[in-house]
């Protein structure tokens, strides 16, 4: 009995027999604790069959699980049935965590071990502290999976380009000396980044490594005399290589970081925890460790002049295509009854081509259909995904990165009849997207302290939202990055980061009602300058994201005379910036769809 | 030349000399890190004149310098005069804090010494921090100031008196044991309590040491077998002895502890970091601290439910007190022309006397008028004190400590005309207290997350207050209490607190303006259960204080009709409940001042 993943699972038995490993953990990561994970990283697809995210596999001489949380329960026990590791079901009562599962099965004597490269630092502590006491010897260098799968794919290594000054807004050197600068300020003589997005930043550099994420598998290592970037070498054409030289850039083959880290003479060194793994650290040898988060998480946080500019020019043209897809839906041009939520998203998908500079999706478009849309990582596939019709509440949640930057939108389009209660939902949705824009604050205001402007209008009907309001977006770099968001909680004091000139966060609250419909409104709002008094500096919101809100959905009686006023000015400059670049039969629609209320 | 402080000042150096010391410290505080400081501890008078609070002093054989913050520069230069002291004007531009003086003047082999009775833990470290690597020695058990003070007034050691079941709610063994539950979890085997207030809440005991704040001086320890109490015996009469032993606490002489801290046998202790002073963690030996915020605050900062009914009985009684006051500034019985700010403050504290079961005023009246408002610490003095007139406002923040509980109440009471701008700040306080007092949230939220709702409406105006919207309330303890506070910011992980049933916190915003004029209004928000739906428990918060607003300063205009709606069903309430407690005359104006808007 058993399938190929029970061999596989009898395979990795063996091997930890042979070297005496009691306890093997497998995590679902990369080197670089990416948020998306590549196939070539797919060490627990391997091992059990599931698919999903946020994941870990524990595998002792008896037992074998693998945990998975609510969105996955139903596909995972489909993935892992003759696997032999049993599902283990996150957040229902009696099912014990990774780390309490650990400290149970630890005994005295018991070897435990994992791959240290795909465990960061903070998580590398916890497992520690799991089995602290037990008599427990940790081997966090121990890669089995990797010996059994023999085929597993090769790690990405697309081509990097460069992404010039007048797209960048700085150049690498300049930000090179800022972070020096902070190194200097903190006494770390060096600073290890393993962060993707923070080494494609800190460079000027994109790659195609990630899916829907222009970054490429490096590390980077800076003291302030060197700066060394590990890539992997068929990555760098002879232009790149140059840039990187005028750049006074080293360039060293990816994985010799693991080797050349123990040498560097730096005594004091700067590391994320949160981001660095373990083995990094462990190479690192005799230093004293400086831990914040990544400062140059803070810096790429604050866009620059030229990256405001050209991120609002991706802004009108994504524009262009979210309207005119609308236009389409609402219109008739296209027959909703013919389409389904697959069909409607590459639809969408070859109107984003269109645009000037378009290079891919920022992420995987959510287009979802009544009760789907209620699932908050619903997206649907070319085999499974459902018919539309003439009612209810098609959510689209998409994006575009394009060489002027990168978007992120979401607009529920009316498709026909809603009842009483929708339009109240959908209209709630609306308000309490509004109320958090038109916030008005001082310097020193955090993201957080906001969130329950947004989040207050639905607690005030007994409501809410599991997720947060907004978070950060990358600058063609990933759609979702921080330090900046709209939440209710602080996880940690070095979350706090003052809201400014530049940065850039979603304001996507919405509502979801399981089995039924979803609603999310987003735009992405910029931080701007707002009047300076005797009490500070203050600042407001811009809405970047010109793309008219289905006014099908509201019901104008719940709305103050302040929030007409918002909508309406917000409708006018979306038909005043995008109409000059439709058809006129598009544009026509535009004025229509924003008319004021 | 020079006065007596001139010769404290000398006999101090000489000490110094005598004992081989550079730098002498000298802190405003007392062993238990007090919010307010007895007579008996006011070693920087004695030492430089100077009689302010938030204040530090610093010895050298050249210098002396005393620190004091914007309120006190005017009243320290006139009282260290002649001392030989210098001042150091905090948050002036150039004057080095204590801590980067002490790390200017650290040279090698210098010897660096304070009394660590007087310096929490916290402190001490941030001393040790601005003279490390210098090759200093510190010496945190030096009490000079003693050794020359020798007519220092006696601690105060009023007596004790046991707070019965039925004003505590719950006996002090079952909150000992409560704190043992939770000693288990944390896994100390031991707790060193010092805070006052919370020693005094864990043993249902009061007394008389501090101004307006019903605490005795003392130490607790408690381990799973022994539970402490460390008291002045002059504290104790017979009665409370045996209140005492019925309650399994044992009684030992007051400064004992200091004696036997080190062979207690416990390897684990919690303490707090921030309250805990330096000599006590020096007394417990080579112990793992367990440092977190004491679970005594927490566990107080929930009102029982006997807490609650008899804090609104208190509010009730002091309420009656209020109106009386208002009402005979309003109607003319008092001619204000006559009146300044002290008579005035002690007309209602004469009032408040006649309340059911009062004990003292929950802290010193703030009575100012005109630009005395503006200053938030202002309190007029039977020297300085302004005359009232028939315009402007007139700010009476105060509170009344009864033996049902604890008062504080703020309201600015229009004596005359106002301008335009007055009438507009008064609606804007106004407002911003009802928009925080209007929300509901779900079990999670802490008070921090929700201080926007009320600042917002001045951040929308550029305008802003330099403290927060509101603090916890003592039961017959400190006005002042944590964790929960409304603030912008987040001081602390630890500061964390979710807001649940029987939570009070004050909700006072306000507006002040430098030689203008100040307006605040306060009222007491207790935390009360909502409804449940699927996303938790709700809760809001309902109004303890029952004292109208001044109509006479709201622009009705500026209210939404639902801000209208709470402050006329709040008037409603107040005249409902107090009106029948009044004569005939005092009703009727009630009636008027509480018709709806």
């Amino acid at each position: 009995m058993g399938n190929i993943y029970a061999k596989h699972l009898a395979g990795i038995r063996e091997l930890m027999r042979e070297e005496g490993i009691d306890i093997y953990l497998i995590p679902h990561s990369d080197e670089h604790n990416s948020e998306y994970v590549g196939d070539s990283d797919h060490d627990i697809t391997f091992a059990c069959g599931f698919t999903g995210e946020n994941t870990t596999v524990v595998i002792t001489k008896d037992e074998a699980k693998v945990w998975a949380d609510g969105r996955y329960f139903l596909q995972a026990e489909r993935e892992i049935e003759g696997s032999g590791t049993d599902l283990m079901k996150m957040g229902v009562d009696g099912v014990p965590t990774v780390n309490e599962y650990l400290k149970n099965i630890a005994t005295d004597g018991a070897v435990f071990a994992y791959n240290g490269r795909k465990v960061t630092l903070s998580l590398a502590r916890e497992y520690e502290k799991a089995v602290k006491g037990k008599g427990v010897t940790i081997r966090p260098d121990t890669d089995l999976v990797s010996r059994l799968w023999t085929d597993r794919p090769a790690k990405s290594a697309e081509p990097v380009w460069v992404l010039e000054d007048r797209f960048s807004g700085k150049r690498a050197e300049e930000k090179i000396a800022d972070v020096r600068a902070h190194m200097k300020e903190i006494g770390a003589e060096g600073f290890l980044l393993s962060n993707l997005t923070d080494i494609a930043w800190l460079t000027n550099l994109r790659g195609n490594d990630i899916e829907c994420t222009p970054v490429f598998y490096s590390y980077f290592w800076l003291t302030q005399e060197v700066a060394i970037l590990y890539i992997q070498s068929k990555e760098l054409d002879p232009e790149v290589e140059q840039y990187l030289s005028d750049s006074h850039i080293i360039v060293k083959p990816y994985n010799e970081i693991y080797s050349t880290l123990g040498n560097t003479g730096a005594k004091t060194v700067a590391v994320d925890p949160e981001i660095v793994n373990a083995e990094l650290i462990e190479k690192l040898g005799d230093v004293r460790l400086i831990e914040e988060p990544n400062v140059t998480e803070r810096m790429k946080a604050v866009k620059n002049p030229v990256e405001v500019e050209n991120t609002k020019k991706a802004h009108v043209i994504d524009a262009v295509a979210m309207c005119k897809f609308i236009y389409q839906l609402k219109t008739g041009v296209i027959d909703i009854e013919k389409e389904d939520e697959y069909s409607v998203a590459e639809i969408l998908y070859r109107l984003r081509e269109q645009g000037d500079g378009y290079i891919e999706p920022s992420f995987g478009t959510i287009a979802a259909y009544g009760p789907n849309a209620a699932m908050m990582h619903y997206a649907p596939t070319k085999e499974k995904k459902s018919p539309l019709h003439r009612e209810g509440f098609l959510l689209v949640d998409s994006g575009g990165t394009y060489k002027w930057g990168t978007t992120d939108i979401t607009r529920t389009i009316v498709l026909g009849k809603l009842t009483e209660q929708q339009k109240k939902d959908f209209t709630l949705v609306l308000k309490a997207a509004m109320r958090l824009k038109m916030a008005k604050f001082p310097a020193g205001t955090t993201a957080q302290i906001l969130d329950v402007l947004s989040r207050g209008v639905m607690w005030d009907y007994g409501l809410d939202y599991r997720c947060g309001t907004g978070h950060g977006v990358g600058h063609i770099l990933s759609v979702h990055e921080g330090p900046n968001a709209f939440r209710p909680k602080i996880s940690s004091m070095s979350s706090i980061f003052p809201l400014t000139e530049g940065v850039i966060t979603t304001d996507e609250p919405g509502l979801y009602y399981d089995g039924e419909y979803g609603i999310r409104t987003e735009n992405e709002l910029l931080c701007v300058a707002d009047e300076k008094t005797e009490y500070g500096q203050f600042y407001r919101f811009e809405n970047i994201t010109l793309v008219p809100i289905d006014v099908d959905g509201i019901d104008v009686s719940m709305l103050t005379a302040e929030e007409k006023r918002e909508l309406n000015t917000y409708h006018a400059r979306v038909y005043e910036t995008i109409a000059p670049k439709l058809t006129k039969e598009e544009a026509s629609w535009l004025k229509e769809a924003t008319k004021a209320v």
